[in-house]
């Protein structure tokens, strides 16, 4: 039987290097083997901290799956979804919600590290409490056999296992299955400061950046800090820019830069341009069919609407499934 | 404008003398002023202690329904539905969880209570813990003005308020009204051992009862206990067999017993046979109405699944508003 994988995200509106190049590539990677793929938007996940920015959700979704389908997921390939538009996600939350310790959510090492990260005012919901479960919802409701996730998530994975294991004990059937993490490699992007590169720490490239704006941020962006002076070697694998380096210039003149670089034969100037006309070449043929999408939003739309009606199906049926273990396959109606 | 009343009840099964004179008597009541009246199976709320009883919910529900119907209620005056299948009520449920403070969940009086009753592995649950959101969620959506509840009840209502502020405030906008209680008196009746009458006492009288089991159940009831032998004087007032004179026996006869119960010009027995016929009698063509209904199960099926499509309608348009306060009108698809 073929597996079925499961990736979401939360819309958080335009896709940045370190996400295209990070999670997306590695969904897309997945479109050339085997399996029943399913990708998502996590809409109602992004309303766990609150209902702050929640006005931007819609137009942040579009954005995203603009950025999803140019930059390579193809809708005939994968399944792709909006949970709010699959109504049985929330049923089974609910339904999960009976089975699921509270002392266990509380446990959850995130849960306390997000508390002091995002501060009590985003954190003291209690759907932010029971996210985890709504999380393993997304994923079971598919019966998904696989989650494509870096290394960091492999506990939250962990924990839907466990409430798998726990539901299905406690109505005395498995009816569901306990997914395994697909741990996948993603490339290590820095932001124009040097730190990781976020939408929240402000220090992002995003396909939806123009040419010139692309340009302009890697002319300002951190280089290796040994290289004060032009005249100051480097070390290129600790350089953000060499890090883009290695995923748009072809790897003779990586190496070529590398040398260079260590030597202090190439400046940082120098190495940027390279960059800079490497990086513009690959993204502008992603962003002249972005720029196509987003004049046709709703060809997005019927994608996610007709994506959402094929998802349904799937969680219908297991909504059947789920209540007829819960009611020995009884129904008041 | 029409003014809203809503009320449900757990599918326990068949109704006692309890709830038939307690709550579904002040349904049938209300039936007479000029409300838009919802009253439902709440099976939703029978998970949040586990599933370990859930294999009879679907049972118990049409039971309970066929109680309701042949005691008086009226699915032409009141929209008679169950919560499970009116789903929006799911979706609600996981959109005012991002608006309510799990601190608010555990400081209710009532979860302290049912877990030092219930037991730690009865309400260890996160859906136990969401309990009053679910509950909230069963009256605003109806946008119901007003909730029939007896005094035990008020606290809760109270929080269904607070988390209606709560969510409105979230938004900005007022979406919810905040339900008030509409306090209801109950006839005071107590179970066979002195005890107030309840199912999990195994105290309880039940519409279900045929006339014979009913008098069995009479003659080993308690009565007042100051009645040692046949020659002690009683106080009518304090027997369980006299509250059930207040509501079978008339006025005169019942003050004539009164009297005789004083002066121990009556036995208990004779007192007992009394109540019997008059119970009996009045019980006898309700129970034929139940008789029927039970044999006609299907009739009982319509008139939920009819009333819970009509309960949707509100529902959705409710979900609608609350999408549109929350998403600022936008849409995804």
């Amino acid at each position: 039987m073929k597996k079925t994988i499961l990736s979401g995200m939360r819309p958080t509106g335009n896709l940045h290097l370190g996400n295209l190049y990070g999670a997306l590539s590695n969904w897309i990677e997945l479109q050339k083997e085997d399996y029943n793929r399913f990708y998502f938007v996590a809409d109602w996940h992004a309303l766990t901290t609150g209902f702050k920015d929640s006005k931007e959700i819609p137009d942040n979704s579009i954005e995203m799956v603009a950025d999803w389908l140019s930059f390579g997921l193809d809708e005939k390939k994968s399944t792709l979804f909006v949970q709010s538009l699959v109504k049985e996600h929330a049923e089974l939350f609910l339904l999960l919600s009976m089975a699921t310790p509270v002392g266990w959510l509380e446990r959850v090492p995130s849960y306390k590290d997000q508390i002091a990260q995002l501060g009590k005012d985003k954190t003291s919901n209690y759907g932010f409490l029971g996210y985890p479960v709504l999380m393993a919802v997304d994923i079971i409701i598919y019966k998904a056999h696989l989650v494509p996730v870096g290394i960091d998530q492999v506990a939250h994975l962990e924990f839907t296992r466990e409430i798998v294991r726990h539901f299905n004990s406690n109505v005395g059937k498995d009816i569901f299955i306990e997914p395994q993490p697909l741990l996948t490699q993603s490339a290590k992007i820095l932001g124009l400061d040097g730190r990781k590169m976020s939408k929240s720490y402000g220090n992002a490239i995003y396909l939806s950046d123009t040419k010139e704006e692309t340009e302009k941020k890697l002319k300002v962006m951190f280089t290796d800090p040994r290289r004060k002076r032009r005249t100051d070697p480097g070390v290129a694998e600790e350089c953000g820019i060499f890090m883009l380096h290695k995923i748009f210039t072809e790897k003779n003149k990586q190496d070529e830069i590398k040398h260079a670089c260590s030597k202090a034969e190439i400046g940082c100037v120098e190495c940027k341009k390279i960059l800079s006309k490497n990086l513009n070449d690959a993204l502008e043929p992603i962003r002249q069919k972005r720029q196509e999408l987003i004049n046709k939003k709703d060809d997005i739309r019927d994608i996610l609407s007709e994506g959402s009606k094929k998802a349904s199906k799937y969680a219908k049926n297991t909504l059947e499934e789920v209540r007829d273990a819960i009611f020995s396959s009884k129904r008041i109606v």
